[in-house]
């Protein structure tokens, strides 16, 4: 039983990618961007702007991960191929008359096809990106862990740029600061095959593989089907927040520094460091006015 | 006669941009960054964040196409003797006592001449920046165009961050949704020299230089003669962009989704998937809100 | 006498930054990011985004130095030794019970010995910095400066971003529009080291690491203890930038030119090309508007 399991992975993870499952990763980001708002409008306005961005959708990940590790970002162009056929999905997805392929690409049994195989995708990209940051620096696991993100996580990470060349900028938010299941699923999975590459997890990168997968496309399915009910991460985001930062929400300390924003921080200098501090507290005043 | 011409070119193509056409960009350069609202106010408030915006108008090209590249992008740096050139021509044209040097170029032929100089160095610069991605990528065309256009466009792809340097945010417009007349003609231009270099087109580099040449410093010198209302690539792309992206202005579906952003998706749903996507509508109707 | 200050000035320049006077400037560094408006709040909200925005205090000048050289920028976290101690300053400081630690590294004692140390970390840095830019460039004094700049100055270059990432823009103003006066002072260290290095100042490195140290520490502690009332570069800098750029405050031309933008240069323009300009001036002013 073991070894069928054991058979199954090794083929999963043989997998090529190229071209069904990169065509449907290629239509799933598409079709997200196109329901972006203003998506449409730029797409008319400027189909310039409006295929930067989905190239940017497309191969956000590689963009990140070259820029990380200081190789040409524009080196994704070099894979002709890949880049023609993400135009044409973006051409079809956006221009096609009638609209008629967004229509069919919205059908539901399509759609999740799309959504659970550029799932696939991600497990593969994060594990070239960890194989990839282990050419540069060995062994440095925090440079795989964050390599790995990046290349998973994709257009996730840099939002707020890719926003920005259709217009639009919201500086109030980024995936750090509300991190979304995606984003969150990525920075999960890195840790994990990073661990597995420096032999850390006693399981093989076939299996790993497999089971990371099955979890990715089947929590993404049943969130799809459920309207986004279905957090399978929040409990134990809570159980892990609260026991590294004591995050109780109603917490005194943290409402108080809501308030006015460094309060609390003057606060403690009267407390401790009494009268010789009341430069420094002026200091900070001035600082926040 | 025709022999003639592909002298006229071969010695065209041999003129060395070093000191008087790379002086006339510079020039040309900071003139139009002084004619920025608000430059002048920046230059007496912090003469080194003008600087770096100068710097940024006047080697741009060469910042962006490095950055593309993954090469230092302070490496226009190193070329000493162009940078002092262009910090003489900013010092002048920004400090002259009574403003002398700024009303001088502002003098109708002169500004002519330094806007006509100005635009043969951008042949020089896209044509370099071809060969310059050549050596990093043989061949790879897409990345030939984009650098070539990053080299030839140079400051204006970047502006919202030059913008920035000055204390200005103007996100809801960048280059690429609404693009200038210098930077469409630099990508018409990457496209020619890029298919030129790659053997697609029939004509020998020396006489498409002085082509292209010819007709951008003519046309620079029209549309400054009458006011911009001279647009030669006006009914061409008109032409191009119906036929690509089917763009008839009145057209329903872009009004349709002009007016609620991503409304034109979501009536598409209804229509097509029926019943079994309204969870998927009523996601994509959260995302707007 | 001035053989045993070259000895101390010896001993010195060979002091080890590692453990003791990182750990100073880590400390420093999230002190005065937990004081920024919102910080506080941010690291309740979302640890990583406080965790990020944190190594970007940290590790800035490492982040940009290695940007503007093409080198990878998640290379600091190949020390791994380093930005574990880094992060657990930063834990402590934000997360420690009853907010423990950042009440005593507040004890104003306990401030100053932080603050001056950090500020032998700097010299460090900007000597580093330009050592390293050598390795690139030989002898390009002006790449030296920059590059040296970046790794003194640090996370204020970057502030812009780094405050992006706590969902804070503010774009009117910069580290360039408004100089702080560590930003200053790393740009003259800059300037200075680099001089000496290319052998344009008659004084051996060690002794110019004294001096300038000292120099940066003592005005350190007497601006924190006088309220930044003191500031040692202002009327040098008056002085300059009145020979350099002409600024006499209430100048007619800067007054009239910060009331319309950019009315001063439209005023040239009428006196001096008189009619044959006028469809110049019509364009700028379209511009302006």
């Amino acid at each position: 039983m073991e070894e069928l399991l054991g058979q199954v992975a090794l083929r999963f993870s043989r997998l090529p990618m190229f071209p069904f499952f990169d065509l449907a990763h290629y239509a799933a980001s598409v079709l997200s961007l196109k329901e972006q708002p203003g998506a449409v409008d730029v797409s008319y306005r400027s189909p310039i702007a409006c295929w930067f961005s989905a190239m940017l959708y497309c191969f956000g990940g590689s963009i990140l991960s070259s820029l990380m590790l200081a190789e040409p970002p524009v080196g994704f162009l070099a894979n002709t191929t890949n880049v023609l056929l993400a135009s044409s999905v973006w051409y079809l997805v956006f221009y096609c008359p009638r609209d008629l392929a967004y229509r069919c690409f919205c059908f539901l049994p399509i759609r999740l096809l799309l959504a659970g195989m550029k799932e696939v995708t991600r497990t593969w990209k994060i594990t070239g990106g960890i194989a990839h940051a282990h050419q540069h620096y060995k062994n440095v696991w925090l440079i795989m862990i964050v390599v790995g993100w990046a290349r998973g996580a994709g257009g996730g990470l840099i939002s707020n740029f890719e926003q920005l060349v259709r217009g639009v900028w919201k500086p109030e938010t980024n995936e750090l600061l509300k991190m979304s299941y995606p984003v969150k699923i990525s920075l999960i999975g890195a840790v994990l095959f990073t661990m597995q590459h420096i032999s850390f997890l006693p399981v093989a990168k076939p299996n790993l593989m497999l089971y990371y997968t099955s979890f990715l496309v089947i929590t993404k399915v049943i969130m799809m089907l459920t309207d986004n009910a279905f957090t399978p991460l929040a409990p134990f985001e809570k159980v892990l927040v609260g026991l590294l930062f004591g995050l109780h929400p109603p917490c005194p300390e943290a409402s108080e520094a809501k308030v006015p924003y460094n309060g609390a921080s003057s606060d403690y200098d009267r407390t401790t460091a009494g009268e010789t501090s009341d430069s420094v507290k002026r200091r900070h005043a001035k600082k926040t006015e």
